[in-house]
């Protein structure tokens, strides 16, 4: 399960053939920031999680370009250009929001700084990882949130893209996940996985010679048997009344969990747990799965329901699967610069952020400043923009401590929300941003 | 740019514990078949098209499990089934649908046979690869069918994950994207690829001692001296009349395009164009992009435009990021079998499915049969299920003719569509579909 050994060519075109033009004309020696950040939110949602930090830190010293790349690269390239990129290693520094971080519209979630050059080839990945891991952590914390400390399974690898499957449960893990079904996500990132059974599982001991009840009784004793009396038995294949039945004769009162994947859940659940209940099963927990996104994770809050599996919305960002990050160059030899045309504006120049909030630990307002020159007297506040990378090298933590203190960041940037900033219903960002211009 | 190795972990972890339930009690061994296909199509959509078996025959080689991913398999599963998988190599049987053909709902777009062992551990990674690839395809043959013979070129890479990226590339072109932005693309599946310039590019050549109209200049003049004058010209960051304006001046009359990425599209290529063809660049095309989906696409259609960049509503499936293909076991030793649950009957059974057309080409019915069972008198007809794979080895082509054939076949099928079916407005599938049952 090696992963790609190098990533230079995960690109568009045009940045390095924008390349070729700036080393021909001198100009991409010049230093430059580029800014990573969202104009707006995706409609209607109160605010978003930074996600992807650690994958850019990785993926870093794997932007390179072998044999391979730089054949196909001089089929368009003058060798000038072939040569930079076949000793191209980024030397650059870059700035930004911790991974964990909430975001919100004009947040300088990252700044990439250093010469044109190294900058602007970075662009295209930045962004991928970026957009989408963004786009994933940001509904899976809503999700979480409307959960309301109940578990929550990512059962979403098979909706998505097998690559974006492994980057999808590390978002949503940092978002506040318990597990993922994703083997790789384990093997890569130490996710915990959960798995119960599909219902092809049951399906395939029917028996020409037996009712499907039979044959669920013999599918459920025989995946007690491999597993464990601990194991999650899906019990919605034929009947759910039978299913439990069925389950409890299989498992006895102890049976770990029944996941019920169809029907109206909250129905379903109070009749799953007061059949569990009467058969002595009082400690069986209920999973519920089945086309699951925050809004019904809501509404079954008072339905005793253990955990949720989610599946389609969480991999695809419940209504929002990129996040809409940009990635725009904000600085050329210390002028800020922006462009001018209509509907895109964007604010020139290097940027820091802090964000205020009231005594109690509720944000009130996010303060986006000119790099270096933080207001004053806007105590108590905390400065959002950390050191992520020097000189090319990551100074900010990758791997599994990260991983652990972007999760713990995303719990209490959820905590620090003002109330309104955990509505589910379509609003206005949680906080105001300021913008001191430069 | 090595591909990973090996696929197996691209999976859920209950696909291997259903293989060790089913190990332990002999079930392993029994004779089935799983189908993928789609119960409905995306909300509204009239057709869908087949995409992902080129990478899924490409990928069952690579599924398989190194020792790294076996001591991670111990972890959860008992020795003889860590040993089962370490050996693992898919030898059963797929049919399908050929890539690039239209699917409706209930199409049964893949069957896999062979044990169930075998059959039920390809699941996570055949709807990955498909729920994916599908949804991509499915959005882009529209855009396609809109943009009514004009290139449309896939620039989304930055707006999804960085391999799917790859993959949504793959996909675009073969349902009739001209080209992509995406450099690995090219690399790995021979796709054209095409690039023009980002704003950055032009705000770099900014002087503390020159108006940015001045440094557009000399950011085209640039460009044009690295690229040639056949190159695309961004002209939208400042002035778009000063652009055109620039951008003529820099490369003459022979300038091969400009791109507009802001603003009313419509409006600014009449006005675009009036300008050229007053600079005397008559042939100088005009490049589109800026947040274009199938509707934008079609609204432009009487406005002198001459190719589309397409971004972030291709690599999300305009709205369907996922295809909603599921992978049901549908037959054990010859029994078809079907889960009863309300809401997401299926038929039973191995099947196969042949589509009808009038003598002018336009299809009208398709027509799924139990597998070997073809209704009689339904001529003209076209099978639509072949072999792909034969005791675990691809017998369908994979590669670049096989992708040049499933462009072929995308392009054929939109043609063989019913007037209605090319609609973009909601609405029913374009042709209905029969179901004989087993």
């Amino acid at each position: 399960m090696n992963e790609p050994l190098l990533a230079g060519l995960l690109t568009d075109k045009y940045e390095l053939t924008m390349l070729a033009a700036a080393l021909r004309d001198g100009s991409a020696d010049r230093r430059t920031a580029f800014e990573l950040f969202a104009r707006r939110l995706p409609a209607g949602r109160r605010y978003g999680v930074v996600a992807g930090t650690g994958r850019l830190l990785e993926a870093l010293p794997q932007f390179r370009f072998d044999d391979e790349a730089c054949q196909l690269l001089a089929q368009f390239l003058d060798p000038q250009t072939v040569r930079y990129l076949r000793d191209f290693r980024f030397g650059g520094d870059i700035d930004g929001y911790a991974e964990g971080e909430l975001y919100f519209p004009g947040s300088p979630v990252l700044t990439v700084w250093g010469s044109f050059a190294e900058c602007v080839v970075l662009e295209t990945l930045a962004l991928s990882i970026f957009n989408h891991d963004v786009a994933i952590a940001s509904a899976a914390a809503r999700m979480v949130s409307a959960g309301a400390e109940r578990p929550l399974i990512d059962m979403g690898s098979r909706r998505t893209h097998e690559r974006a499957a492994v980057a999808a449960a590390r978002a949503a893990y940092l978002a506040g996940f318990a597990a993922s079904s994703n083997l790789e996500a384990q093997r890569r990132y130490g996710i915990p996985t959960e798995g119960t059974a599909a219902h092809a599982f049951t399906m395939l001991h029917t028996r020409a010679d037996a009712s499907l009840e039979a044959a669920e009784l013999a599918a459920f004793r025989a995946q007690v048997d491999a597993l464990g009396v601990g194991t999650t038995l899906l019990v919605d294949t034929y009947d759910v009344a039978t299913g439990v039945a069925n389950a409890v004769a299989a498992a006895g009162p102890a049976l770990g969990a029944v996941r019920i994947d169809s029907g109206e859940l909250g129905v379903l659940a109070r009749q799953v747990r007061r059949q569990l209940d009467e058969l002595g099963a009082t400690k069986t927990r209920i999973v519920v799965s089945g086309d699951l996104d925050e809004f019904s994770i809501a509404a079954l809050r008072a339905e005793p329901v253990n955990s949720y599996g989610v599946g389609t919305s969480l991999v695809t960002g419940s209504g929002a699967p990129a996040a809409g990050m940009v990635y725009k160059l904000v600085e050329v030899d210390g002028m800020p610069v922006r462009k001018r045309s209509s509907h895109k504006e964007s604010a020139g120049g290097h940027k820091e952020a802090l964000r205020r909030s009231r005594s109690t630990g509720t944000i009130t307002e996010e303060i986006v400043y000119p790099a270096g020159r933080p207001p004053a007297g806007v105590e108590p506040c905390r400065m959002l923009t950390v050191p992520l990378v020097r000189d090319g090298e990551a100074v900010a933590g990758t791997g599994g401590a990260a991983l652990a203190a972007a999760r713990d960041l995303v719990a209490s940037g959820l905590h620090s929300l003002p109330w309104e900033g955990l509505k589910l219903a379509n609003g206005e960002p949680a906080i105001p941003t300021t913008q001191i211009p430069a």
